[in-house]
């Protein structure tokens, strides 16, 4: 059974489509515009802060956010990956994993940093397009992390 | 012998205040104005993403982040960390630890986005003054991880 606090969206709703879900976590693409590689791993248990899980658990999170990487990195062939932990707004541990690309509206800067210029559609559409191709992979890999 | 790339900056100088050194990554405190509690655990190999590493490097490298979070929640109370290896300016594993505040000058925003109010200089003072008990503290857990 999954620890769940009431009023917390992401213990209410999955947060986006759900690629994988998982006993402990899932993985969703978040609807982020601009940024079509955009996934999340979602911890199922209600906690705010990564050093909230034991070391077992933090070892399972992050494994899976190791093979979402790594699948970002294979079919989308993206300028850097960024990883984070935030939850200054939803406080519900969920790892942000970002595929960059140097013609992004905010590379080198952070997503959340302002608009430096307007993302090419076509670029964008390409991205988009590889990611059936990359979540079937995906489900098989996240299947047997190990 | 570690693995380093010329003219990157990360491979060059320490990037901050050395707090631990360990044979594989090193632990400093980050000079971010307005975010006095803002450290970093630095890969020491030069590679650019999380999932560069073996898997058993990725669980050392986490075991020292879930450290350095647990000194800052214990000994600065912050309203909540933020975790993120970014690495688009200076593609060298590095994450970032961050206490954020209700009162600081982004929050609840990532402290990349646009400053919202100015920060009270009298709880950044305080935050600061307790930065010397936190990293005796993390010493002695850094050297013991486990």
């Amino acid at each position: 059974m999954t620890v769940k606090a009431p009023g917390c969206s992401l213990c209410e709703a999955p947060g986006g489509r759900v690629v994988f879900q998982a006993a402990k976590w899932r993985v969703i693409h978040a609807r982020e515009d601009g940024f079509p590689g955009f996934y999340r791993v979602v911890w199922e248990d209600h906690v705010a802060e990564f050093s909230d899980l034991p070391a077992s658990d933090r070892a399972l999170c992050m494994a899976a956010v190791a093979v979402v990487e790594q699948a970002v990195r294979a079919h989308l062939g993206p300028t850097k990956v960024n990883l984070a932990a935030l939850g200054n707004m939803v406080p519900h541990l969920h790892w942000h994993v970002i595929a960059r690309f140097d013609w992004d509206s905010r590379f080198p800067a952070p997503v959340w940093a302002a608009a430096q210029r307007e993302a090419p559609p076509a670029r964008i559409s390409a991205v988009a397009a590889s990611l059936p191709a990359l979540e079937q992979d995906l489900i098989v890999k996240l299947a047997d992390p190990a």
